[in-house]
C-alpha cells in the first residue's frame, strides 16, 4: 500500500512549526527527536515534479527581503489589504511603519501565527467571501508570488471583480509574479507545451503543497509574462499602469482602479 | 491529470546539483532562472508522511560532522569498504588519513560526484554483487543511518552473509542507526503499531526518495532500537560487541566477525 496524504491546513501547520523552530517555543520537528530539523515546505506539480524549500523566510524581518518585496511595500498607502498573509511579514512591516493593515489568508494556521507575531488586524476567509465583510481598501498587495492567485483565463476575472468590489476609489493592486519562459530546462518547457496544447497558459502550474502527513487540494497557480498578465487584466475594472522588472524574471505589476 | 515521477538516479542527480550549487560550477537549479535554489533531498513514507532535508551537509568536511561520524571514521582500520559512499565525505576523511577505502554505491552520479571530489576507489553494484569482484576488506562502515540498509528480518540475514563473504578474519561492520521509538508523535507511533500488525518491526519504513522530476522505487529501510538490531545479528557470522549510544537516540553497533 502506498498511502496518500490527508487534506488539511498545510500553511498553518508549515508556519506553526517554523515559528516554533524560529523561537525555540512549542513542539516542533525534531530529527530523531533530538536535533531540530529545518521545516520545509514541499510543492507539487501535477507532471510529478517536486521541490523543497525552506520556510524560515516567511518570517524574514525586512533587512533580508529581497529588494522587490521593499519596493512593494514602499508603494503601499491608505487602508491595504496583503492578500494571502502567510506568516505576516508583510503587515508586520507596514503596521510599523504605520499603515493601516489587514491580513487575509484561508489558512486558520496562518492567522494564528500573525496573531502570536502581533498583527493586529486578521481575516480569514478569501477576496471573495471577504467583501460581505464591508471593510474598503486602497491597496491590495499580492506579495510572495501571489500574482498566481489569478490562476488563469477562468479565475482571473472573478478575482478582478472581487477585487475592485472591495476597493475604493482610485485603489492599486500591487501583484508579485514571474516571468517563466526564460527557462532552457526541459522538465519546465515540456511543461508549459503541454499546458498550451490543452488550452493553458503556458506557466499555469497545477499543484499542491505537503507538509509532514497533510497535503492542500490540487490547485491552479500563475506564473506569466507580463504580457499574458496584462492580457488577462483587459475588459477588466482595472489597468495595468506599471510593470517595475528590475529584478527580471521577477516584476511587480501595479494595478489602479479606473473610472 | 496528475503525473507520477520518473524512476531514475535520484541519489545521483541530488548530489551532482548539490556539488554545482556549492562550487558555482556546473549547471544548478534557480528561483526563477535567477537565485540559487538550496537543493533538498524528499523522503516520502508509504502512510503519505513527507519530509525534506537539506543535501548541503552530504558534502559536509568532518569539523561539520556530528559527533557519532567522527567516532566511527576513528574506528576504521585496514581496508575499508564505505557502504553508501554518496558524495564521498567518509571515504575522502579516511583517504586524508592513509586508511585504505573503497566507496561503493548503487548510483552512477553518486560515484561521479566522489570521483569529482577526488575519491580514489569507487565501485558501482550493492554489497551483493561485489563479493565477486575478489577484493576483501577489515571495515565496513554502513554510516549516515545506513543500518537501515538492513531492511527487517527477511533482508538482514543475507545483507550479513553478504557482508561475511566479503570480510577478512577479524573484521568489523560499524553501522550507525537510529532508535525511533522515543518519540511521540501521533504519525510515527501509529506506523510503527500498523508495521507490528502486519508482522514488520515497528520501525522498516517503507520509503522512496524524490528529487525534481525522479523518485526511487519504494525500499524498505530500517530504524530499530539497538535491542532489535541484537535479534537481527543473532544466528549470523557476526557477533554485536558494542553499542555506542552517547548520542542517543542515534547509536553506533559494532559487529565482528566470529571465528
Amino acid at each position: 500500500m502506498t498511502g496518500e496524504p490527508r487534506i488539511g491546513d498545510v500553511v498553518g501547520e508549515l508556519l506553526r512549526d517554523t515559528l516554533a523552530v524560529a523561537t525555540g517555543v512549542g513542539p516542533r520537528p525534531l530529527v530523531g527527536g533530538r536535533l531540530p530539523r529545518p521545516v520545509i515546505e514541499i510543492i507539487e506539480r501535477d507532471d510529478g515534479l517536486i521541490n523543497g524549500a525552506p520556510a524560515a523566510p516567511y518570517l524574514d524581518p525586512p533587512a533580508w527581503w529581497q529588494p522587490y518585496d521593499r519596493r512593494a511595500v514602499d508603494r503601499a498607502r491608505g487602508e491595504t489589504l496583503d492578500v494571502g498573509v502567510g506568516a505576516g511579514r508583510i503587515a508586520l512591516a507596514l503596521q510599523e511603519r504605520g499603515v493601516p493593515v489587514t491580513g487575509l489568508d484561508t489558512s486558520a494556521g496562518a492567522l494564528d501565527v500573525c496573531r502570536r507575531r502581533g498583527v493586529r488586524r486578521l481575516v480569514h476567509g478569501t477576496v471573495d467571501t471577504h467583501v460581505a465583510d464591508g471593510a474598503r481598501y486602497d491597496t491590495f498587495l499580492m506579495l510572495g508570488n501571489n500574482l498566481g492567485l489569478f490562476e488563469g483565463r477562468e479565475r482571473a476575472p472573478g478575482l478582478l471583480a472581487a477585487l475592485a468590489a472591495l476597493a475604493r476609489p482610485g485603489a492599486q493592486i500591487i501583484a508579485h509574479g514571474t516571468d517563466p519562459y526564460g527557462t532552457r530546462d526541459p522538465v519546465h518547457t515540456a511543461y508549459h507545451e503541454r499546458n498550451r496544447r490543452r488550452g493553458r497558459l503556458g506557466g499555469q502550474l497545477r499543484l499542491r503543497l505537503r507538509y509532514r502527513e497533510l497535503a492542500t487540494e490540487w490547485f491552479d497557480y500563475l506564473v506569466c509574462s507580463p504580457d499574458e498578465f496584462a492580457e488577462l487584466v483587459r475588459g477588466s475594472a482595472w489597468q495595468l499602469t506599471d510593470v517595475d522588472d528590475r529584478d527580471a524574471p521577477y516584476y511587480l505589476a501595479t494595478l489602479r482602479l479606473t473610472g
